[in-house]
């Protein structure tokens, strides 16, 4: 129609094109807009107000926890990334190096953080004298930088915003205590609020945070059954603490080294949302975390009444949820296509027939379900239906996550599920050993996503050399 | 005491040494923090949460004017910064480059960004096309970089937070209205939230903004007779929609060049909060961005009922404010010097004999004025209180301000009245010439900080060449 602010065009079939799917998903829903910046995104209005529904559940789940935000430099010297050695080993390659303030050279780079441990260490040894000190439960929502060969919105970009928490503890176990409980705040994030069915683990050695004891991270199995690592959870004993000389006296006035944990998640949990959730006609969002949760679209909206009543509903319903009023004089269809493309989980069309019956057409976006309900029963019916969705996207990505699961032997089984069933999870036993870890990626293309804190006895050995097992692993191909 | 956490040290008097003061406070407020990155601050618990609330407030004032928040790449190739003639003049000399990322040197090198415009406009080049486009009213919370040589916790850092709104408008009167609303929004937020009495003004010619048409700012003056400039607003013109080439189609299907404002805001504001109402025992913070409004101390607390009582007020109370119980086994001398030196605008003191007699005592902290209220009454004392505190920190800092402006009608004026009743705004008349504003500041010290929205006719002829004066201008010694 002339009158379209502009058209809804197609998106490809996430059948046809998976990859291409998601990138139209991310432009066609505005989410985000590509730059002048090779490897950086920029967050459109729709997609950052995804991002600060996120950011408003999870600090309070932080703050509930007793954590505080600070905010730290975004700059490291040179000099203190090096100071815990496997850790400048792990970032060093992938930095962005200032080397020039104003007009003149600087006398030490500085590197643009990649992540924080090394400030948050810095600062800890200044403000860290006793046991009454402790603990520090610090957060920080920022930007940081990976300088990434190949990018994509959401997923892998240059720039990236996030939140990482740091804390320093007394003990060894109650630093350990707060890695997992953290674990268990982005699990439950992740179940609750974004109805993506993820599962806890432990990574192997070969994938531990550069300079960490442990990490643990949630992993999620995305629509083309490629996994998606959701947050991570790392606990890293006294070792950067003995590198940047953190010490506090304790009750019986001994000098000790107290012990850390970081944790962190991203604006990846937006590539994890589309992914999960999203179908042929767009993004569908869990409405904990949708800008709009419910767009209502009056049918005829020329006709005496309908407007009036179009914003009477508004006026009830924003009271118990995130409601938008579409009287555009875009037409029906343009209106329906759009709100889908953004995943506005339900859509509610109100026309002079329904108003003489004293009702309204409720369409949940996951399943197109119409339903009609009465105005009487108006906000229970919605907050009823905001839940439906909630349940139903859940069920529809666990589903789609036991479809795609398949439990080997040998790697021949992996080989075979591969290509049979496509990807997804594979369910596998392991001797421990790093040889078999990387003999099972050479073999098949999946490498071990974690080894989940919920195991299950699948065989007595190791699916790739026979010898006894230890571990069950959880294997995939990982965005 | 032995089982203090540690002692409140006594800070420098203001009149004894203003900036040793303010840097006191900085750090024994527990503010911030130096770090390893010269020039770059922490921002600790304490001072990121007056920020959050400073957040919270004005976005919810941008969100109700219309603005959405956006994120933005914090990197701006050269290229880009160049587009702008002004805007590179302004901000090439100050900027941190990127040269290599990763083990690579980049081919061309990025600044990290000091504001922007340049990054907004490339943005809007691919978003607007038509009328139906316009306005686009964006927001976006971040952090900049500007390498300052030398630098003020909160006043002047190499790094800091901010927010900068970039609108694009249909028309001329648009964007110089948008201008102005905004200019309006951070004069309510000073003057009724942070209780800090500013004047709204024009910048001069030689002090605008780099690229701008006209730039408009609010002035606050502090404790000690400096000024600061507490807020901009800049209005473009389409001088940088020319430059990006950001057309639009209007109604008559006609090509144009939309018109353009930035307005902005930053963690200087905390410098402004604490030189406006701070006092020799500390901060003082005006109740809208208290992170603790109200502190309870119980009094002899190991007595029977003494702790129990505190806990129930806790509960009454964090129903109508930020409250917070310090039970600590600290003494009530070092909690008092404690939450003055944080600034708490009210401290509630209960002991055994005020449970008694079902009252206890507030106490104000801008004037340590103690009440003793009844308990039956506490929510409605305490809010009052609240609204005490506010009013009376505003009309400290509007006497202060009263007490330290100038009336000069010449340069011996100025001279005589700095140095007799030492610094604070000078207003006097301008005849509009650069020479005349650069001679006054030659001769006095005091450089032009804007010409009053509100004018006064003091006299017919300009402060510094005697020949007929065009506007009134507000002059100071400025952070």
């Amino acid at each position: 129609m002339a009158q379209d602010k502009k058209m809804v065009t197609q998106i490809t079939s996430m059948d046809d094109n998976f990859a291409q799917w998601y990138t139209d998903i991310c432009k066609k829903a505005d989410l985000i807009d590509y730059s002048s910046v090779k490897g950086c995104m920029i967050i459109r209005p729709y997609g950052y107000a995804i991002w600060e529904l996120i950011q408003g559940i999870l600090d309070k789940k932080f703050k509930e926890k007793g954590h505080e935000n600070v905010y730290m430099p975004m700059f490291i010297p040179e000099s203190l990334l090096q100071k815990e050695k496997d850790h400048v080993a792990g970032f060093a390659p992938e930095v962005a190096w200032v080397t020039q303030g104003g007009s003149e050279p600087l006398t030490e780079r500085l590197c643009v953080r990649p992540t924080s441990e090394t400030l948050f260490c810095d600062h800890f040894a200044n403000i860290i004298h006793s046991y009454r000190d402790l603990p520090k439960l610090y957060n920080q929502w920022c930007s940081v930088v990976r300088w990434e060969k190949t990018t994509r919105p959401f997923l892998r970009s240059r720039e990236f915003l996030w939140q990482e928490g740091h804390t320093m503890h007394a003990t060894a176990e109650e630093a350990e205590r707060e890695t997992v409980q953290q674990l268990e705040v982005y699990n439950d994030f992740f179940e609750n609020d974004l109805a993506i069915p993820v599962i806890k683990g432990k990574k192997t050695e070969s994938d531990k945070f550069a300079g960490a004891v442990a990490t643990y991270a949630i992993e999620a199995l995305m629509h083309d059954g490629k996994a998606l690592q959701a947050a991570t959870s790392h606990y890293f004993g006294d070792g950067f603490a003995k590198a940047f000389n953190i010490t506090y006296t304790d009750k019986e006035n001994k000098i000790c080294y107290p012990h850390q944990t970081s944790w962190g998640s991203s604006t990846r949990m937006i590539g994890a949302i589309i992914m999960s959730h999203g179908d042929d006609n767009g993004l569908v969002l869990p409405p904990a975390v949708a800008p709009i949760q419910l767009v209502i679209l009056p049918i005829a909206q020329h006709k005496p009444g309908v407007l009036d009543k179009a914003n009477q509903l508004k006026n009830r319903l924003s009271k118990v949820c995130r409601v938008k009023l579409d009287d555009s004089d875009n037409s029906a269809g343009w209106k329906f296509s759009e709100y889908e493309m953004k995943g506005v989980p339900v859509r509610l069309e109100i026309g002079p027939r329904d108003i003489e019956n004293n009702e309204c057409v409720l369409v949940t976006r996951h399943n197109r379900e119409k339903t009609v309900v009465s105005l009487d029963e108006l906000e229970t019916a919605v907050t009823e239906k905001l839940e439906e969705v909630r349940k139903g996207i859940y069920e529809k990505a666990l589903e789609n996550r036991k479809n795609k699961t398949y439990v080997c032997k040998t790697t021949d089984e992996i080989k075979s599920a591969l290509s049979e069933k496509g990807d997804g999870f594979v369910k596998a036993m392991w001797c421990g050993n790093e040889e078999c870890e990387d003999k099972v990626k050479e073999l098949t293309g999946v490498g071990s996503r974690c080894i989940p804190l919920v195991s299950e006895h699948l065989s007595d050995t190791c699916v790739c050399c026979g010898k006894p097992a230890k571990h069950m692993v959880l294997w995939a191909i990982a965005y």
